[in-house]
């Protein structure tokens, strides 16, 4: 199996990230992390692995694979349950833990109680968070990943009018996108924390379906194919009048950027038109309105405030059912932090990656508006999913 | 949304999969659960909810739905959070459960906590084990709905040999078999209980790369196309001499079937055939042998010699890596109960459905041999993805 930061030529990279990690650790008041959720282990090891990794405060972490998961980095050992961790840290001289980040948020009820076990002496505390913290902030290696995502989405992007034949259902148009992006190098698999983000390739909302209410956690709606599955695309056949919503994955190597861009059949109504481009001019106000240090919820309350200004507000972020957040951060996972809504008091830091997306329901018509995966930088923010951004024909 | 459960015309099916569930919480002396979990949720309510669903002993059950999500019957409740949940069955009359079921292996530590806070004097059960029992048993619905799924699968897989084009990679003939299994109503959407689950649509190995070990649970392995989904197929070109086995989604209306078949590029070597052979035999004989009652411990006991006498042993459900299942339960998720594996003492019942899967991985060939769904009866196991079990070539 590869684990490109358990490369001797990346032990750069990997300490980049372990420092991170402690930084956070430092504040949270934990001893060691012990961290096993698929996410978390991928950023501390390029790869996947079945098995455990050990971060203490100090000294060297030690990733414990379960076989057939295999490394030849001397910071791996192979364990063939966790309930042998403590006592092979112990053995190699290792002080156990007064306070243990665990993946709380991420790892089931059930696998935290066995892990608290295997620790007897140890005081259990929230790893998830620390991990959320850190990873918040990006490498330069994970922003390049994130730009190489965001090159290959705008250039598939950029070809989708050409999935498009009269008369086709939301469905099919979809599937053909997926092909698109699949032979462009797209994993096919979306990332993403909890229980609520079940989606296949991703999200297209054609005319009504987009105001269709759907109990995930993402922006917007739609029935869906099936009652097992309802967001997205629901099979209807596609019109003229109607607005296409495209918000597909663009995960191509562990990493993934967001971005949305929304095509017309025939010439869009006028309110249509109106709120696609107070969508792209938000973005554009907030790529130059954002700063380090300010809060997520500043980002929020702004392009609220646009929209109400444009007498939008009763489309903005829904039109039946509304969300009350306006963008994400974003990188291994599809949902990371912060969140810009209204009441997060994160402060915007360099090298965050959020994607924004202010989007509108106009009813009878379907979604309007565009999303950005951006970096933060000193200067305000830089899209990284450059493309066209007006509401065009199909 | 759509709930078919919730309908009054369905109020028979409902019923009897909460009989099913009362008779596993009066084994494990549950007096009620509280169930939030996406495929448990589905189970009760053939869609998908924010919120949980309370099933005591006796009396009606309720549904407590966190808006967007609301539905007519007047067996739901609309609630803003699951602290509110005890507090309105109190007001309606219902005693506070001694031992309440929470799902410890589906919920994350951090929610079952929560949940644990808001049933302050009830001890703690584990509702995953209950509903694992009460789902492993298909009502006549549900099986129906599999059969669907069986028959779309096995229409998609017989064309599966069109999608090939000398010189292509593994991936872009994958590409091929999604697109066919989407156009025929394919979700896209594979749901799997567990963070060692990952997958986009299915798995196709082609040559040695059926032999590379994964960090997933899995029967197969593969390299994949990049580390952070390190399972099948890996971009390499396919060639005479290999053999190719596709293990591709079935899952059209919240059930799902697992289906595999594989294909010979030019004549297979005498080996490859041979295995493969040996796969249909162990299937053909297990079909006749499998009676409820049975532990299904001896169905893996059984194929495990019949590959012995073979003398195929070595490449026996993998050759570098093994793994110690030849089957698995499968319906709304692909790893359900029970797992045909030696120490399974689990008896088999009538509708159970399994996925049995003999499957061999031959150095320098591939992967050989195949996988249906059955559905056991009293007089054996019944086959729902019917179709051609040949090394055919592609």
């Amino acid at each position: 199996m590869n684990y490109p930061l358990l490369q001797p030529d990346n032990t750069a990279e990997l300490n980049l990230r372990i420092e991170k990690i402690r930084k956070e650790m430092s504040s949270a008041a934990i001893d060691a992390l012990l961290i096993g959720a698929t996410a978390n282990a991928f950023y501390l090891t390029g790869g996947i692995y079945n098995g455990f990794a050990y971060i203490p405060a100090e000294g060297e972490p030690r990733f414990f694979f379960i076989p057939p998961c295999e490394s030849k980095s001397p910071l791996t050992k192979s364990v063939r349950k966790p309930e042998l961790i403590a006592p092979m840290l112990i053995e190699e001289g290792y002080e156990m833990p007064k306070r243990l980040g665990l993946e709380l948020d991420d790892l089931t009820y059930s696998e935290v109680e066995r892990l608290k076990k295997c620790f007897p002496g140890s005081e259990t505390a929230n790893g998830s968070a620390v991990m959320r913290k850190a990873r918040m902030i990006k490498t330069d290696a994970e922003i390049k990943a994130m730009e190489e995502d965001g090159r290959k989405q705008a250039a598939v992007y950029s070809r989708i009018r050409h999935c498009y034949q009269e008369d086709m259902t939301d469905i099919e148009f979809q599937i053909e996108i997926e092909r698109l992006l699949r032979r462009e190098g797209c994993l096919g698999f979306l990332r993403a924390a909890g229980r609520r983000m079940e989606i296949n390739m991703g999200s297209l909302l054609a005319g009504d379906n987009a105001d269709v209410p759907s109990p995930y956690d993402f922006s917007m709606g739609g029935a869906g194919a099936d009652p097992s599955l309802p967001g997205g695309a629901s099979g209807a056949i596609m019109k003229p009048g109607m607005t296409v919503m495209v918000d597909m994955n663009g995960g191509f190597n562990g990493y993934q950027t967001d971005m949305t861009r929304t095509w017309s059949i025939g010439t869009p109504s006028d309110l249509a038109l109106r709120s696609h481009e107070c969508s792209v001019a938000i973005l554009h106000d907030l790529e130059k309105f954002a700063r380090p240090g300010m809060e997520a919820g500043e980002l929020y309350r702004r392009a609220v405030a646009l929209a109400n200004d444009a007498g939008l507000s009763e489309y903005f972020m829904g039109h039946r059912h509304k969300v009350a957040f306006i963008g994400h951060g974003v990188g291994i996972e599809l949902n990371e932090g912060p969140v810009l809504m209204d009441r997060s008091r994160q402060p915007l830091e360099e090298n965050m990656t959020l994607a924004i997306e202010p989007k509108f329901v106009i009813p009878g018509v379907g979604a309007t508006g565009i999303e950005n995966t951006y970096v933060v930088t000193a200067g305000g923010l830089r899209n990284i999913t450059v493309l066209d951004e007006g509401l065009n024909e199909l």
